[in-house]
């Protein structure tokens, strides 16, 4: 028969990132590419441990579960956010698979055909590829290294009266950058009267290399004014493990009600045996302890490529060292082409994402992001000298 | 701020199963409502083993993994699909969560709003509530004992020109039919020659009582007369257990590539350690032995919730014995609501779903479904005394 599959499945493409992934399941190439945490650092045995005391809970653990997730873990979350001033009660929480699916969740109720978001640009790709399923109008605003600029946020406010934001404002993917508070404040304020839903995603925050440095998130800052406008989502997938595929949502009850109902349409729920296991690795183990040795080990990670990204004396690159979160963004000469260069490294054995893949609309074509947190000290030195190497190829062929 | 909720988000509503499956984990109330397999028979042992040999593997098994699921254990499905003369490769068969997911990934790929689709008539109430996020159309067959009335199914696709019909033939939700084999191959017929896709949802097809009976899958029945308007979606949920929430869909590559992006955009993979317990399991555990020894204890549970419906003489019900899955379809007196009777059953202490809740369009309001697995034979009794009471009473306050 002739399939008569809907546009957004015929046109839109697999990302590049997930295809460059599989190229990398094999050890020829050293990728910098996914956005991986280390599995040197993974908590593998606490896991097993949380593992077995679920199944010493009974066979009841094996059952279906709430749409909801596991109240228990839900409790937790709500403890572990209340320090960092998101008040949310249990309801108001959603456990999903990863915070992929609160991305999509929150599109499903809230995003029609021809709805107008507004996101930063460059941003997460596969938030954007999610988005673009509902038939929705993506309009890019300018944004900077401390966030959106706020005049061309009020401008595309103004014209193009958009339902939703989306932002990462703590370490961003694909920058690392950090929204200044000033700028958190303003969109709040903007998006509040104008009735526009902002939709914060925050998988990095808790990666920070300066242990002190406070980033208030919009939901908190939202939340101490007294406004409702934020729905914000994370994930265990970079703290924990990727595997279990934890993540959540929270906002009010009314927007939480509504993605309850709409994952029980989209897949009843996530697996409540890894919600209960991680439960139990909660309960039992340190886990802002292990927070911080990652979060020291990425920032060593970081260093490092840095010092190795300077021997390469790449002329007219430059970056900003990054303060936490898992990506450094690079960007070359001007006259130079990521997507290019992608071509020449996987010939050297390296891989990476080019800028390109993160814009809406037409892209900065000399950028590309770089994963720090993944790739230790030797195959990370190996990986940068190839990149240079692929780099100055490039630039030969150019100039 | 005032949220814009889409249609759907704002007007459908969550299932009364769902809402009934949370007063029930209370011990308070004996629950025939959900589709819940048996806690005693769960191979706990051997998942908790398979699990420890999972983390033997090392920490890879932690990191993300393949949109598409485990390789291995897709494998493993084709392979056991096989023996049922269904003959897809790995790359032709996409691991979801719960088989619910997959039925949300087709709708995602093949549905927009104003699509027309075509389902039994009762048919799965969680399916509808996926499709119904589309802002489809939903037009009711005429369904009896043998499947959908082949009449009526030429006159609606020749009126609506649907894009897909929805079908659970072996075993369904609610009902328990299966459909006759000629029944199967006119769908087929009707359905390639006018391109209409066909979901086949078979959850239960495994858990059938009389072992050496075959139903032929429309997938394999497609695939013997080189048709591709078929595909088809089940889950380990009934046969291993509902907490890993593994469920898969295959057809042809065209749609699982398809498919595959939705998913990436919906919530990038599913839980990949799960994936790898499951096919463990598989692995060192015979699987098919075990599905026969739940297939003869869901059979005693059906005889014996059947004695005991005979024996609370219930004037004017009747059904029709099960031949497999987990649902038992009562009709009552014409003059009895089962709604009504619900509301007096929750006082005796015992829940059903209506079968309201399955009809697309006007209901057949004598009807309802008792789950016969989950139920040990204490409870049963008790639960079924329970059940006649209630009828009875709703008897005296109707004549």
């Amino acid at each position: 028969m002739e399939y008569q599959l809907t546009e957004p499945a015929r046109t839109l493409k697999v990302s590049a990132v997930r295809e460059l992934l599989k190229l990398t399941q094999t050890d020829a190439v050293i990728s910098f590419a996914g956005g991986l945490p280390a599995e040197d650092f993974f908590p593998a045995e606490a896991l097993k441990q949380a593992f077995e005391r679920v199944f010493t809970t009974g066979n009841k653990a094996l059952q279906y579960g709430l749409t909801e997730g596991y109240t228990p873990l839900r409790e937790q979350i709500g403890h572990r956010l209340a320090r960092r001033d998101i008040h949310v009660a249990p309801d108001e929480i959603l456990l999903t698979t990863g915070s992929q699916q609160a991305i999509d969740l929150v599109a499903k109720v809230y995003l029609e055909p021809g709805s107008v978001i507004l996101t930063e640009n460059p941003t997460y790709l596969v938030a954007l590829q999610a988005f673009r399923y509902y038939s929705v109008k993506i309009v890019p605003v300018l944004s900077d290294e401390q966030g959106m600029d706020p005049e061309d946020l009020a401008a595309k406010i103004e014209q193009y009266h958009p339902k939703l934001v989306y932002v990462i404002p703590t370490f961003a993917n694909p920058t690392g950058w950090i929204w200044e508070t000033s700028r958190r404040m303003n969109l709040i304020e903007e998006c509040d009267r104008h009735n526009v839903l902002i939709v914060e995603d925050d998988p990095y925050g808790e990666i920070k290399f300066a242990p002190d440095e406070h980033y208030p998130s919009l939901m908190s800052l939202a939340q101490q004014s007294g406004k409702d406008c934020v729905v914000y989502t994370s994930t265990f997938s970079k703290t924990v493990v990727p595997a279990l595929r934890i993540g959540w949502i929270c906002g009010t009850r009314a927007l939480v009600t509504a993605m309850v109902r709409a994952k029980q349409g989209a897949d009843l729920h996530s697996s409540s045996l890894d919600q209960q296991a991680l439960f139990q690795l909660l309960d039992q183990y340190d886990l802002d302890a292990h927070i911080g040795t990652i979060a020291a080990e990425y920032q060593r990670r970081m260093r490092l490529m840095i010092t190795l990204l300077e021997q390469q004396n790449l002329e007219g690159a430059h970056w900003t060292e990054p303060k936490g979160g898992m990506f450094l963004w690079l960007e070359l000469a001007q006259d130079l082409d990521a997507e290019v260069v992608l071509k020449q490294s996987l010939q050297e054995g390296v891989a990476f994402v080019p800028g390109t893949e993160f814009y809406v609309g037409p892209p900065q074509k000399n950028t590309l992001r770089l994963n720090f947190s993944h790739t230790g000290r030797e195959k990370m030195t190996a990986g940068v000298e190839r990149l240079g190497r692929a780099i100055h190829e490039c630039v030969s062929s150019v100039r």
